[in-house]
């Protein structure tokens, strides 16, 4: 469907609960990033640059949908194992997978859509259709 | 299938990300810090308590399921209203729904068990029959 | 020297690390949203409001000074107490007071600047004199 | 004084704020972070195994001071680098030096205390004298 991109993470003390494991909140943060890396590895530019040559803010969420099999404490090393697992006319939607060396901690799929500022109200933003460069770029 | 208890967030600058809205995690942030108000206001002990009565350490995560349909920004006030949706033998499923007043911003799921130390190895944690103490103090 | 606008947090789960208190950027973040609370409550319109109006991005952070003279933990009401204690030229110097009621848990000072973008670079910002205006607000 | 030691970040979207540029908590998670990775990287066993062979529970923070000179964007990769430089009878002073490569982004300092729990009340710490050998392996 896609590349696979990997994306590595390092656990801090401060990523983790009163449990002493990682809260679950920051699995989703490491997500995010693996997403955008996985775009900027496959040729896209940054948000920051794309609002600048095409008016893309970036990719935000519609739905997630995770699982947690193990949990994971400071000092760990992580790796997220990030694709496109579907492409619609104007939304995706990524795999990720997060693992510690071989054992799967993790797993999720998001829901995104490309998005520009509304025209009508720079305040407001909509999805436009995936734009077949970047995704040709992904394959 | 259980009351409904509302916990208020006010959004910080800092909750906010690059294009001005929450960053999504967040919202998994404040589901979490609803599920715990949950079980305070309907009667159970703050997990700090119960693990020294009970040993129960509070009620990991298994599972997650959101879907964003508008985005918040800093200075608003929103409303998590949480409920329990289904009791399994050793699962439950929490409904949050993020509002705004009367707009809703976002809602999800939760999958969460109780779970306690195990004697055999402290270091790990095993899901427990769902209390039913606990579980008549939330009807 | 100013007025003293206070801010209220409850203290969630995730705030907390693994030895079951506040992580303590955590205070820092309080301190930034007790800071903006500060300006809004004096009647400055919130930052987002005063890009548009008349430029002005924020009031980004020199310098932070803190101590920590009691932990606190999940479920806990805290009031940051803020006032501005010096108004130089460019910058101005907040006090914060973290109290859990009559006690104080944390104590700090930050230097900020009124910024805006910098015209020739829109990628930098630059710190402008106080506006008056809102110093007078503040009193 | 100290061996010096250095902590790599890659600076996430979510870690940045609607100005686009880091949110300056961060700063203070990355140098905890760094503090940790600091002993870790001298020898020290990390604060989870220390707790259990020593009852040490980590080194929880007195006093932070930092000066912010230049903002850093996601995407960027920084570099804390870390000493102690101060070494008390019961505390220690750290100093971070985040790096963007050559530039200096931000400075700061740490006072810390290693600590344990109360013997008489399990859920109070108090500090310890700084171990010797802990001291001997940093230099």
């Amino acid at each position: 469907m896609s590349k696979t991109q990997i994306y590595e993470v390092e656990v801090m003390f401060g990523d983790c609960d009163p449990a002493g494991i990682v809260f679950f909140p920051n699995f989703s943060k490491w997500m995010d990033a693996s997403s955008l890396n996985f775009f900027v590895k496959c040729g896209v530019q940054p948000w920051r640059e794309l609002v600048k040559t095409r008016g893309i803010i970036g990719t935000p969420l519609l739905e997630i949908h995770t699982k947690f099999m193990k949990p994971a404490t400071y000092g760990e090393r992580l790796q997220v194992h990030t694709s496109v697992i579907e492409w619609g006319a104007k939304v995706f939607k990524h795999q990720h997978r997060v693992m510690r060396g071989d054992t799967l901690l993790c797993e999720g799929t998001e829901v995104r859509a490309f998005c520009e500022r509304d025209p009508a109200d720079a305040s407001r933003i909509r999805a436009i259709p995936v734009p077949e460069d970047i995704k040709a770029l992904c394959h």
